[in-house]
């Protein structure tokens, strides 16, 4: 059964290959009239676009973004949004060398063992360049929730390496090339990317994602509760391995009477529980932290097996980012703006004040 | 929107409040020809039971379950299996003193801004002891995946506030009431319970879950990742704030020619992925790991706000876990092997082995 | 994958044997404040339960139906409803004559095909029992319809065998045994059972549906259109054999220029579309209509397979209904009114006029 | 909430209006290792494409299909089919006319009533150009259920306006411009349609579909039944107001003696049932019959409404089909082919023959 989509109100569906003709999203469910432009989401396309900086790869795609249907005078009219992005600088090279080998730390092992049969070519579906697809239908998720309800949705790569941010300046963070909230580590994460490379290494990283001015009442009790969205969403992504909410694994060390958010008349007096209790959106800022792990495409020879079974020596030489994590911010946004809609028009369904049959404050 | 379903080819459905008359709960697209009885579900039951000593709450329930449907002559039909579970203990004590207020860290102010409307009793359908489904289902999904895969699933408590599992001995969990594999820690522990309890306080924990022996293939590329999938399982337990799989949040500061699991002609050398490539299961044991708050309902007076805006102070009596960690490694299990029953049904649906029509060693 | 849930955002799941333990659904989606007894879903039991009249199957059985979950001080939380009705004259004959068979007819053959098992006493899951849960789940959305909206929903026999309704008296429906709303039907109808039992024979029949005071807007584009929607609905009812909206079947001898509903200022003259336009409610009344085989359990000797391949004959005695079609309005009314209350809360999810950030008459 | 998906273990997901920019679609969960070539699906596309005779809309699309991603080197690798079909033809006329008035028979009111906006151009998402990503994606579940199984499905005109088939040679329908399987019918067809042309009319249809060698156990119980799947598959295609499934409406009038398919050694002695039992295929032939009403876009002038109230008269001239039902036989064939490609891997997922742990013939 399929799992190329996303979100049950607001849904994204997706397809293609890293090497293949194009890649492609429809969105289904956008409300109707919300204003909307290629270069809505081509911004935020060009924030994830490879090749901005020697420190990522050098694969040159410009991921111009087609917008298909659903739009008509640049409004929303309710019905799927259809996008396309053509694959340019997919190099027809020489893959034999790949072709018949599991790179330690790919998919290319598991896709063989689900499948039988994979497209290898730059990774296949397992490429990260399948996020574009999410950071696209994402700009539009993001575009709604600011008009509608002036929700703003920030990401940062909080950590590279050892190289932990200290402090948060959010307006610091478009402002590198690093999406890094802590000007101070601009420099050595600069130093660091440098020796990886030569050292044909790479490193992992942290992303901290936040969601201000998000509606209370969003998400679902039990299992769709709006903290487990917001995990599946981000372990979605290609790479991660670990997904936390407000205090997360500290919360294990914790006791009750420190970690419970208490309340004044002005609200709550902290956010612990980083905007979600029960499940549901509490109104106060939504945060979440993402681990990556290091770039599996690495210059350094590695051992592993061929499909027939023989040991071999692997080198993955061509266009890698020492760090996946660098790029990841813009998806990051993109997949919490995905549940967030989704879950917007989920609680509009059940619980648009004009249905309630009773007086709420009774 | 509903969010009371789970899975899409073995799919899980609940229903019930903490007070109310009954908890139930209907599994569907279980395989038909399964030996169940009712003891191999009640066997996990028993291991979540509130009551089982004087370190958890003293709410005295049988969670007697009843096969309602969808098993014939001890055989399961393929048809859905209906279960219920009646609410024996649910006290008609005096609620007036939290029916107007918001305890804090409880889904009491969320749901109120969702629904406008909440059975406040145990806290409703936000109580703990909605999980008493998930536990009787898995436990069907785990008998099923026993005996066509062998797989076994376990969880235990591999800390407890500042108490950290040093070793790791699968052996003494079920010895120990608090599922612990490091059976130095099992005094501690108790001692740790019996100050929270005295000081009217709570603690978090982190539980450990493991796979053996589950198939490679399983999980979808993109965004239903047999570990977000995972992701979401877990995190939509209650109280879970954190998720990691395999390494987890280490990797961040790991450099790829160390985090890269290499093979040899065995197969794989190591298994930092915790089992998972590319979203699909490798073959090599599952592992992820959770972190669980502290329990929010304590003694030690805290400060909130009632639901006309009244500052107020707030302790809540009654029989409460000084630590809800403790009971989660069965619950931990059933979500897990809930996930790996849907996603082995998955995989059964596109890619069994006959439905092929290539030969896949070519 | 599964097949007993029905609706996206107003959902129904059902489990139940004929001859199980107990019948039961949960609910799913419902919007809270929604003032909810049980007599409320009672009384449409009451209209399709067995044994009303001596022209209905003879079994008794009281179908008391109680509410588990989801409803508090009477009025719905928003949480999961759920429902159980136990099995309490599901008398423990001896079927060995049918065990090994395949009634013609029946669901026997491909139930067995499909599962290599089935529960074969009184039909297991195939058994027109089933429906209870349709019945009272359809209820809850009626009540709602009608509370907010004025929505009322009807159903009458409008066939059975050659006996055809000439006039449509809405109000007659429910004065006689036979949902009949031609009162000159009714004493036809009555013989016509009567010989039919004597003969050991059964009928097919027809039964139409009526949804007055439906908003404008409901149902999707594309596949999930209003009246592909109800056509599903209608034709998973046991024994539907045909599904026609508005003109139906006739609409293939008639010419545009007649067919069309034309307009003026107060609105469409006509209803030949039967409320739905592109799939889309237009606000005009819906219409629909089906078609029941006559029941399958008769006396009458007919010929049939075991399933060792043994050619034998079969003549079902027992407690049957001579037409199901007699017992199906109250169905009918609950799937359509599951298809609207599902695509309202669809509706309001996307379309809620508060979302909307043009101005619409522009 | 969307409704542009089709299929639970194989979904369609198409986007596109008439006059945008292109049309597309994603198929997701095909089976690795079928062959596929952009000839194999263009074929069907040409059988559905406009322009192929005088007796349909002049309108001048090549429909090309490109596919995009999900194969490679010919075969399907399991993940995503995307699919995009250029508007090459999309003329950019003036559409003032109609731009604030509602074609009598059209969707545009009900459009408006939804989404309060419309792309008016061509009809927009409702016009029947949307039907070539159905056929499209229905192409590969052909493909893929008669190399599997030997499935063949056919599709044929069997009534156009009082013009009724009186034999069924299948082998004629191919062979004619109105796939019809009666050659004695194919001159009076050419002059009814000439006829209303002239007339500036038009007229309805009726066309039946049939698959021979589906296996025997396809569909779900209860709400997913193979019928009511079929149902809602071709109520859901343009122009349809009915859906029958074998002996359909006539079962109203039949007894249950005559209507029972009764067995002997070599199977079923009839298929009144049209191949589907308790909602699963038996493995006769499935035969459903649907009825589609007369082109609503004709020259005869007709009374309609503007936005604003206006009443006003309406003739639709340009390029339009004097009978739809004429061009709807292959998309009648790719939805009952999508139906039975997805619920042959549903019952792939839980009934896969080795899944089953006891022996099926004890």
């Amino acid at each position: 059964m399929p799992g190329s989509s996303f979100g049950k109100a607001f849904t994204l569906t997706t397809f293609g290959e890293s090497h293949g003709v194009a890649l492609g999203a429809v969105v289904d469910g956008c409300p109707p009239g919300l204003v909307l432009r290629e270069s809505d989401i081509q911004t935020d396309l060009d924030r994830r676009r490879p090749g901005r900086s020697k420190y990522t790869t050098g694969r040159q795609e410009s991921d111009q973004v087609r917008i298909n249907s659903g739009v008509f005078e640049d409004l929303t009219t309710g019905t799927p949004i259809g996008l396309t992005i053509e694959n340019t600088d997919a190099r027809s090279r020489d893959y034999s060398n790949i072709k018949d080998l599991y790179r330690p730390s790919h998919a290319d092992y598991s896709y063989d063992q689900k499948y039988g049969i994979r497209d290898y070519r730059g990774g296949g579906r397992a490429s990260a360049r399948e996020t574009t697809m999410r950071v696209a239908a994402g700009a539009i998720a993001k575009k709604y929730l600011s008009v509608r309800h002036g929700t703003r949705i920030r990401a940062c790569v909080s950590q590279v390496g050892d190289l932990r941010a200290k402090t948060f300046d959010w307006d610091a963070v478009e402002g590198n090339l690093f999406f890094c909230p802590d000007v101070a580590l601009v420099e050595p994460i600069a130093e660091l990317i440098d020796r990886l490379r030569e050292a044909g290494d790479s490193t992992g990283a942290s992303v901290t994602v936040m969601a201000d001015k998000v509606p209370a009442g969003l998400g679902e009790p039990v299992f769709d509760k709006l903290d487990a969205e917001i995990a599946r969403a981000l372990m979605s992504i290609n790479a991660v391995k670990g997904v936390e909410i407000g205090e997360g694994f500290g919360v294990a060390a914790m006791v009750g009477s420190v970690h419970r958010d208490e309340m004044d008349e002005s609200g709550f007096q902290s956010n612990r529980a980083g905007g979600i209790l029960g499940g549901i959106s509490t109104g106060e800022p939504i945060i979440a932290r993402m681990a990556l792990k290091p770039t599996s495409s690495i210059a350094k020879t590695g051992q592993t097996r061929t499909r027939s079974g023989e040991v071999v020596d692997v080198s993955t030489t061509g266009r890698h980012d020492p760090c996946v994590g660098l790029r990841a911010p813009p998806i990051a946004e993109a997949m919490m703006a995905l549940v967030l809609m989704d879950h917007w028009l989920r609680q509009a369904a059940q619980n648009s004040g004009e249905v309630s049959l009773i007086d709420r404050s009774r």
